[in-house]
């Protein structure tokens, strides 16, 4: 016994899941300030972006994109198609699918935001100049690419 | 006019706070479908994860850590208390500070949950040999350290 402080390590601190939800709350956080400042919920501004240089999403494409369960993601598509922010039609192909497409109101209200999240990242990714940008999206867009749900059903746990 | 099509680039698709976003929920909903065969939710997991190894967390880390506002945390430790996970005690140093720390019935309950998380884990980085674990993390680490909220007032948006 000779005192010294034994410096345990907490499990999350090296978990990758748990490093990857809060870096990204972390910088998520500092860009919803501004869309309360412009008076836009995380949702309806979630949805606009995707739809920002997109032909259409479906609404299936929409609710994985914006994180939202779908039945939720079909009541938030009402209420913006209602305030003409959006429109539905049927898409070009396929008739039985139904396309979700920017109208005039949807584009006014994101223009300014959308420059405003550009800034942001730009600002973020200043902040740490070790990381290579292009390698660390490529990464991200590999993770999101490829959830294989299917090896999961492996892991069962006795609780 | 030569009839090709020109391909149209999507904003979020190489937008930061969105693929960080899009790839945590990727990776940890395959974890959470484990939790949902153990029956044990997302907040009592993520609060049992971040006591493990810990000497003890406070509320406000507590709710940081998991992602919940401090009222969500504060009911949820209320149960969690009362089911035996954790204890509440007055931090050694300063008797003010309340912290709480892991039970005996918690550690029983998270310590498979633990060794699910570190195989998942081990899984996922696995599928993306490109990706230098230590850096990846390191890059997340500095990431969540540095919220830089001050700066974030700078950005007003004309809504």
């Amino acid at each position: 016994m000779d005192g010294s402080v034994i410096r345990q390590e907490r499990f999350v601190d090296d978990y990758l899941l748990y490093l990857m939800a809060r870096a990204s709350h972390a910088v998520s956080s500092e860009f919803h300030s501004t869309l309360r400042k412009a008076g836009i919920s995380v949702p309806v501004w979630r949805v606009l972006a995707t739809l920002s240089g997109s032909p259409g999403e479906t609404v299936t494409g929409l609710a994985e994109a914006c994180l939202l369960q779908q039945p939720t993601m079909t009541k938030l598509l009402d209420r913006m198609v209602r305030d003409g922010m959006v429109k539905r039609l049927p898409d070009q192909r396929d008739r039985r699918v139904v396309r979700i497409q920017m109208m005039p109101r949807g584009e006014q209200l994101v223009r300014d935001l959308l420059v405003h999240a550009k800034a942001h990242e730009a600002e973020v990714l200043a902040r740490f100049p070790g990381i290579d940008r292009a390698q660390f999206k490529q990464q991200l867009r590999a993770m999101l690419a490829r959830p294989a749900r299917s090896r999961r059903n492996a892991s069962l746990v006795a609780a």
